[in-house]
């Protein structure tokens, strides 16, 4: 949990280039200092042995637990994070999801991208402001490490005194993810391998790291026990006629879910950080790397308990529905419903998903209205093709190429062979594209090469989605952006015609995000100012789909960066 | 396979730190360029589905494939490699067994030691001379990497127009292993754990990467193919007749084997890179890190083929004998012998194993008689301990722990503080302790803490074995000496007896080695120069004994190491 450390004791454990914003604080008032508190936490990154959904597996933990500690901190406090890496043979980078980390670039943990990788048996402390309340992640952002284990949950207060724009009596969180048994290096071997191994759907899903998979259905060399208590299932004990806030974010490798508490209904009133204006769902749909908060009360029959349940939506489920208990004090908290768990909406619905998200608007009074004028549009085709035999996810046919030379790195230094220099692609041939059919040429390009953005530009981005490979498929594809929140102007169905569907965009009233749904043969368009310094990644939050891919790179304002602290570097070209 | 570049065509592939003596090599004559030969290798290393025993499972490759390729060179020649890691977030480092990097000990290939790990999309060249004939081994020597299947031979040959002490038709190789198909991870993470979990004894052994588990025995989501061609029996095909240089390397993790050709005795020639006084054998023991060449002549009755066979000793086999199949032209190679495969000596007869290692002598015309005073005598307690509760093992009651700044970085540029500068403990109280016996304190320290050799001087250490933390129990431990042959003084059961014992060793013709075993209760004693500026380590070739804490570290004449590469820094302090 959250430990706030007393000044001088943690000056030693910083790395030398954070030794200048700490000394300043020194020089603040008291009154000053009892607004922006430090948090540090030391944390230890290692395998172990974990059964989240009783088949026993390696897992990716922080301090030995999976998911990791929640980090707890109030608007404007430092959080300062004490990594170190106890894997083996394997680096690690961690990202924090949502926080901007303006004036801070080089701690996004976003490995290739800002940093290079933290080595086994090296300690690397990000430190960075939480400028913003509200519900946000953090996890591994390397390799396929995410979905290995290694994630968790920050939560920003509100400062003293001010109020938030709806009431509730308890705060909960409920953590989301997917869960394969097989290890994410034989995903990712497989998805590199020709022709591709594709692991399938995954075994479970999780709820606050616990899920429940049939053992009579594990082999002969597997652990697997029904009765460990690491898998028993997750249960929101409530106290009849209380309001309760729950903090819901997935951070789940492929599956979009649906959240249902049988019988309640669910008021959505945040969303990745950001108050929404208050709209009542009987069930949400949630993508990965996605937050929301939403206000349920405990006013059913008390003589009983409820299915909390998340079904797999989007793709055609190969997962059992998730289950967790709503325990109504004072039943047993292990008294399982005398119903059936919700199945939820029907899993190919797209109307009732992409309705979910037209219906999130920013709250009335909490409106930042995007700039009017837009300098640059990137229209982004999402395809899925194959580069040198392989299957691979491009944009506007390009396929995106980690490079081991961090952007952020590159940029600083003009280190111009470490990346294609070449300007990445604006737009694709919207007039003659049919996104409703498999392309008869599937190739695509690899490369690095990035978007370099004005600084202080607004710009527009349409994520247009396709059709895949197999035919008449296509994938929902939650996009997150690094180091900024962006408007969401718009969702449609079908391929966007440029000066004509702009007209459909909601300048009023746009709820702001970090990760948005690009659905099935639809678009999403977007709109960010680019005004944070550094270099950003910008990618679908599907695990195997950056692997394979699907993601750009922006930069901006690099000249304002400020000197990089040496604990980023040591790796690819300099 | 070898590929011998033209010299001018690889320079642009070399790190900077080796154009140098690459630009010496220019301004000899022509005549001495013949004789010191160029020998690049690309090696790209990654993860890859593999079934060597027909259950499929991750293997580390060396361009696709596991045992990688073999390395041909001659006597006084180059070997560069140019490894491109490949794997996706897990570092690597390669070891050059058996070569003594003789002016290059940057370039031994032991993370921690003499380098740091290199990251994955890097590309780091080794570049060294094989200075002597025989028979060496490479592998991963970076967490248990060896055991994930990346490694191979080494073969160097005599120069031309020189001769060797035996005759022999044709020259084969026979590279051994054990497998398991738990991951390395799992491993590791297991021997880490409190309580302990072990892997057990290995599903297979590996004759030249091939092995034959019984799929029946697979779980319902393995995938375990007896037909797959990767698992078909090795085959040796041999002219009756004919008589064959065996070169026998064994890379085991765990298993001391014994190798025996069934109905044909084995004339052992070569040990280590070290002509041997021939000796006739009816089956081969041979331990983790050793090779050998022996010669057999297929003289029995052509109308048949025959086992070759590998059995388990030492340990109470859990593992089938590992066979192939010796195939006398012109029966069908894939023809079983219509017999049972041979079982080998009794896995628990101590003293055929002890015989063996007292046989082996050198060569009458190749002795290199050892300096007749030493300088330094060390004598190390062999024992398995508890630290913190994880079960380790230790020399004289210190368990090595592996620092992640390199020894040779840190020696060289005096980074007192990357490592314990007390000294490592030259003894332990033989006097009182009881080898036979589980002591009643099994806790151990654990220590960063190394020896310091003078340069040039001669160093005697004795090895002994002793009781494990189970009642009735002594491992055997294959030790390995980086950039040194040592001479083989003796073995003796039991107790060594300073001031008694030296009496026994043979100071006549004992027989110059890198890898030696230590036998269950029993000393062994070897003699080196400290000849060799640089750090070396010192240690049980067995995978998981090394990885909890079984070895040390030699330094020498470190002031006369050259300039370092910078390709191998980046990690840890500096």
């Amino acid at each position: 949990m959250a430990a706030a450390a007393a000044r001088p004791s943690f000056c030693s454990l910083i790395a030398k280039p954070l030794l200048f914003p700490l000394l300043l604080l020194l020089f603040l008032s008291p009154s000053q200092l009892a607004l922006s508190k430090v948090h540090l936490h030391k944390w230890d990154i290692s395998y172990q042995f974990k059964s989240p959904d009783c088949m026993k597996k390696l897992a990716i933990t922080v301090n030995g637990e999976t998911p990791g500690p929640t980090i707890y901190a109030q608007q404007g406090d430092t959080v300062v994070v004490q990594v170190n890496n106890s894997l083996v043979t394997e680096n690690t980078a961690i990202h924090w999801h949502g926080i901007r980390q303006i004036g801070t670039p080089w701690f996004d943990g976003t490995e290739g991208v800002t940093q290079c990788p933290i080595l086994p048996g090296d300690t690397f402390v990000y430190r960075f402001t939480v400028d913003r309340p509200g519900t946000y992640l953090y996890h591994a952002h390397y390799g396929m490490q995410r979905s290995a284990g290694l994630y968790g949950l920050i939560q920003v207060a509100v400062p003293d005194g001010v109020a938030e724009p709806f009431a509730y009596d308890y705060d909960r969180s409920i953590v989301l993810n997917d869960w394969w048994h097989n290890s994410t290096q034989e995903q990712a071997t497989g998805l590199t391998s020709i022709p591709i191994v594709w692991v399938g759907e995954p075994q479970s899903i999780l709820i606050n790291g616990r899920g429940s998979f049939n053992c009579s259905l594990s082999g002969p060399n597997q652990v697997c026990n029904a009765t460990n208590p690491e898998c028993s299932p997750f249960v929101l004990a409530v106290v009849p006629g209380k309001t309760y806030r729950l903090r819901i974010a997935s951070f789940s490798s492929l599956s979009a879910f649906n959240f249902e508490i049988e019988g309640h209904n669910l008021t959505v009133v945040e969303a990745d950080g950001h108050y929404a204006k208050p709209f009542v769902v009987e069930n949400l749909t949630i993508y990965s790397g996605e937050t929301y908060s939403v206000l349920f009360t405990a006013d059913r029959d008390p003589g009983r308990n409820y299915w909390l349940a998340v079904n797999v939506v989007s793709r055609k489920p190969g997962t059992p529905v998730g289950t967790g208990i709503l325990n109504y004090y004072s039943n047993h908290p292990r008294r399982l419903p005398p119903s059936s768990p919700p199945s939820g909406p029907p899993w190919n619905d797209t109307d009732y998903r992409f309705n979910q998200s037209k219906a999130l608007r920013s709250h009335p009074a909490y409106v930042h209205p995007p700039p009017p004028a837009v300098d640059r549009s990137l229209l982004l085709l999402n395809t899925q093709n194959k580069v040198e035999g392989r299957v691979r996810w491009s944009i506007n046919n390009v396929s995106f190429n980690m490079p081991h030379t961090p952007y952020l790195i590159a940029l600083k230094k003009g280190l111009r062979h470490a990346f294609d220099q070449a300007p990445a692609p604006e737009t694709y041939d919207y007039r003659s594209y049919d996104i409703y059919i498999n392309q008869t040429n599937p190739n695509a390009t690899i490369s690095t090469s990035i978007y370099r953005l004005e600084f202080n530009s607004t710009v527009d981005v349409v994520l247009q989605n396709a059709n895949m490979m197999n035919p008449n498929t296509s994938d929902t594809h939650p996009w997150h952006l690094h180091g900024h929140d962006f408007w969401v102007l718009g969702f449609g169905m079908g391929k966007f015609v440029p000066g004509t569907d702009e007209k459909e965009f909601n300048l009023v009233d746009p709820i702001m995000k970090n990760t948005v749904a690009v659905h099935q043969y639809g678009w999403t368009a977007i709109r960010f100012r680019a005004d944070n310094p550094g270099a950003w990644a910008f990618h679908c939050h599907i695990e195997s789909h950056f692997f394979m891919g699907m993601g750009v790179v922006f930069a901006e304002g690099v000249d304002r960066v400020g000197r990089l602290p040496t604990s980023i570097m040591g790796c690819g070209h300099s």
